[in-house]
């Protein structure tokens, strides 16, 4: 049978396809996971694709459905009913794919401008005679001063503790790592200095290694942060190293020993050892911060909320007990304040290219949620705002992290409710994305009341036991006779009482800047959960002001991206400094007001998102 | 009776003094304590004064024998037969001085030109608030950048892990210690920092704590470096670091441990703590500068024995195992070659004032000894030789460390023999200015031939026994039954090789530069044994240049006194590292001829010395 060349982007795999094959099929035949609720029946309109080129089938009847008329002019179809008919390149957003699948596109963007401030130069040393006794240190800073660039005139410590030795094994030829004046390695010649970027969630910890020559990731991993067994959120471990000072100890231990053995294994995987990084760049909120390098956070939880430091550090790694090159430097992001830390500084850097010159909100959602207003002058106002951990799947009855099985996407019909689990498995729980989902859609079917109560009646799945409404998602039958998976009263006021915090925070800060909600031109939404929302099920709930989808920016990791942009270049490093200068922290609870604008936010929006 | 004040310099004690009183006695009375070997008959001469204001008795016929024309015009007197006739103010020149005492002399030295590397800032920051939240270490830079001087923008890590609560402690008052751009510790209100000075010998260890805003020392020490447990010089501890990274890890252990105890006890006697010691300035041979700091020495041993490292350093106390204030610096003066080191610098800056403009050679006597020739336009040759161990009292039979009972002056007359023990205590052995004495002494007598051979016959303490000459200085009966005390031909022997290498090196200096001895303007003697050598011995023995006895310096613990200067002022650490671009290292193994000159100089000196 003839098949046609198609060419899926930006994620970049393409393969024969056959004119009776799905693009929804194909795509899955790739190893592309687009999200279907109603599996592949034209009724869920998820696996929503933009045909960039080629010709294929007509649109369907579900696609005029589902799409605006702007929508199919500008090549939307749903990927379930939309066949090749010549050869095509398809267009795949990021929200028609799944959580795995996104990780992947956002591995795609660490493309970075080299500066790094680390580098190898290889040097041949004079062997040291009776008639030039130089001692071995002051030969390799002179061989170097030979060079063009600043002048090298230190050498660390611990490189000269095994300088010597190390000298003459590799026979006077050596690979020479220089961070601005100082040597802060000396490895065999040929030797490549690497790069160690963390973006160190409260949660998760994600790692990349970093070649600082060709500024390519060698290697990257995702772990989880060892303190969580001291306390699950922020405050509890500032409560846990409030005890006393070997508890605070404990927190700083294990988290550079989940930092030693990440590094450890993924220089490994790329071959190398830990003496090989040369440099870490790690972005965290302010608290992981202060406890991972042993900076007391007593200060943190008490009025009026202050870091220990705000600037930005360049310490020695051992200093944190880290294991890598002899001489490396631990960096860490400047802190804005107390709840806004190195992590909302590298994904303000990693998201530049969205708000420059703009009217823009850029946040990142989770317990605390940061969000920045920045205008197109470049003045940046930032809050942190207790949004509460719902979102992350706690305090919600069935609630789940984002683990395979976890629904992360939920359609209300009228009859009935679709889902979608992470990795296509038996649902195990609801996460973030899926009861924010779940909530927009049960308002938008109106199952909801404006002030967030569950209608009885309204809906086959409604129904109360023992005094408490609920909505089933799926039920002891469709479990086999498991426990039913249902969002309950008690769940939709927390989630409404999270999107109140962040909903007050972003009016706060456009009222501060005198600025109307639709005078933004973009909403970055940075963040693991900020990435797998379903916006319009946001806007739905009154999270996101009601502006045209195409002004959302679902960014991904974009801490994690910014550590690697900083650990790639000095440049980055300035602009975390100087955007640190023009930034305005303004502190929520002292805003006149606020109390009042939280409790309208507490209810739900009527309003339908624009498009 | 009538008493007349006598006012006894540079030591500054004063008192009445009876007319029949001898200055000996009076001396003694006051605690000075004066050299006499023939119990105050005039026999030995060593108790010499100068009377340098007042009227005195007149020149007793010892003076006329021992004193020439030129002296006892100038004032000099033996102590032993001069009386007072008025007030007076009578001079004691160091060689007329015991060990102990002389030590106390030296303490007087430091008044130091000030211009440390560390200053106290007292600051009252401002109590942070929700309206001005800035982070503490934010509040200590800006209030410190509101003060003249350089820009301070760093502070140290360990600073931060304990500033949040100690601002809070002390109310936001503190001294911030400021080195550079960077606080290195923060102290209540009040602080002064001091600064801590150690000689690191071989052997001893010299250790002094100094107020660095007044240069004053507070504290002074002087104990034994604890890695003689492995190794009584420096060539067996090198054996013994290399025999593994454990035995070297060992010797950094201890001699660490020992100044961490060192710094402790004398903040302990200053009534401060050791987190008070803002820096440290350590000055040592290479070997102990290596092994300090856990670098590498197996080089230092092997051909062609270079140093890790030249240059000065400066690291941070706790890279090194220094438990100091949390961010002090540990400062290490630059090493000249591998067995030239940061101590001679240290000599070389503190005797500059003997040197600068004239044609000098300064020389630090012990196992090895480091010679440094400068010349006026302040070129500097230095070259180290192998001298040996019996200057130290090793490889000679009755040998011992200067320590109580050690015989340290010796005067062969006709038909005996005189000395002086340190502590005037029971005779217990001989050490290095002894020994020397001895056999200057015994080659002015005649008992020596050129060649060093002790000849039968010519004193009645020669004497012969299995084959081996001795000159005996204490016999069986004079030390109740004991072994007697003597110096054997093979001692003898020993002491020429030593003072040969010595010689040599000055020979080869004075050859490499042109110069004839004559011309040398002065010779600056450091070091313990140094200091306690007698000069005309010396040169009797062909150890120095037969020059004028008033070209000679013995300036003592002159490597301490460098230490110190340099811990006060970071021009004369700018001053040690110009020093090294100056120092012109010779190899001596290397000089054509050293063989047949080190073969002629294991000869005695025919000559007299001149006065």
């Amino acid at each position: 049978m003839t098949t046609f060349q198609v060419d899926f982007q930006p994620i970049g795999r393409r393969g024969p396809c056959r004119p009776d094959e799905s693009f929804l099929e194909f795509a899955r035949e790739l190893g592309i996971d687009l999200i279907s609720l109603c599996g592949g029946h034209g009724l869920c309109a998820r696996c929503r694709v933009q045909i960039v080129e080629g010709h294929v089938s007509d649109p369907t009847g579900a696609d005029e459905e589902h799409l605006t008329e702007r929508e199919l002019a500008e090549g939307y179809r749903l990927a379930c009913g939309c066949f090749p008919r010549g050869d095509c390149t398809v267009g795949v957003p990021p929200e028609s794919l799944s959580t795995a699948m996104r990780s992947q596109i956002e591995s795609r963007e660490t493309e970075v401008a080299l500066a790094p401030l680390v580098a190898a130069v290889e040097l041949a040393l004079p062997r040291p005679s009776l008639e030039h006794p130089a001692a071995d240190a002051d030969s390799l800073l002179a061989a170097l001063r030979g060079r063009p660039g600043p002048r090298v005139d230190a050498v660390d410590v611990d490189v000269l503790r095994r300088l010597s030795p190390d000298l003459r094994t590799w026979d006077w030829s050596c690979a020479a790592i220089v961070r601005g004046r100082e040597v802060i390695s000396v490895a065999p010649p040929g030797s490549r200095p690497v790069g160690l970027a963390v973006d160190l969630g409260t949660t998760g910890v994600a790692g990349y290694l970093l070649d600082l020559a060709s500024g390519e990731v060698v290697a990257s991993k995702g772990t989880m942060n060892p303190q969580i067994a001291y306390g699950e959120d922020i405050v509890s471990r500032i409560t846990y190293a409030r005890n006393s000072p070997e508890q605070r100890e404990r927190l700083r231990e294990v988290a550079i020993a989940g930092l030693n053995q990440l590094a450890a294994e993924l220089c490994a995987e790329a071959g190398l050892s830990a003496t090989d990084v040369a440099e870490a760049v790690v972005v965290g909120n302010t608290a992981m911060h202060h406890l991972l390098i042993g900076l007391p956070t007593e200060q943190l939880a008490l009025s009026p909320f202050v870091p220990a430091v705000s600037d930005a550090l360049a310490i020695k790694a051992r200093d944190a007990g880290l294991r890598l090159a002899p001489g490396a430097y631990l960096c860490l992001l400047p802190n804005i304040a107390g709840f806004i830390g190195g992590d909302h500084v590298a994904m303000l850097l990693a998201t530049a290219g969205d708000w420059r010159g703009r009217h823009a909100i850029a946040l990142d959602i989770g317990t605390n949620t940061e969000i920045s207003l920045i205008t197109p002058d470049g003045a940046v106002r930032s809050l942190s705002c207790a949004s509460g951990p719902a979102f992350e799947g706690y305090h919600i009855k069935d609630g789940t992290r984002a683990t395979a099985g976890a629904i992360e996407r939920v359609q209300v019909t009228d009859e009935s409710v679709r889902f979608q689990t992470i990795g296509a498995a038996e649902p195990s729980g609801i996460c973030g994305s899926g009861i924010l989902d779940a909530i927009g859609q049960l308002h938008l079917a109106g199952v909801l009341s404006s002030n967030g109560r569950i209608q009885l009646g309204s809906h086959p799945r409604v129904r109360e036991a023992d005094g408490t409404r609920e909505f089933v998602l799926v039920t002891e039958e469709e479990r086999g006779g498991r426990k039913a998976i249902s969002v309950t009263q008690e769940d939709v006021r927390e989630i409404l009482l999270a999107k109140a915090a962040i909903q007050t925070g972003i009016g706060v800060l456009l009222a501060e800047s005198a600025l109307a909600a639709e005078e933004l031109d973009v909403i970055v939404i940075a963040g693991a959960f900020g990435s797998y929302i379903d916006v319009e099920n946001a806007i739905a709930i009154g999270l996101f002001p009601p502006l045209p989808l195409d002004r959302f920016r679902q960014v991904g990791n974009a801490a994690g991206l910014g550590a690697k942009l900083a650990l790639a270049s000095s440049v980055v490093r300035d602009e975390a400094r100087e955007l640190l200068d023009r930034v305005d922290y303004l502190e929520l609870a002292r805003y006149p007001g606020f109390s009042r604008l939280y409790g309208e936010n507490c209810r739900l929006a009527a309003v339908e998102p624009a498009r």
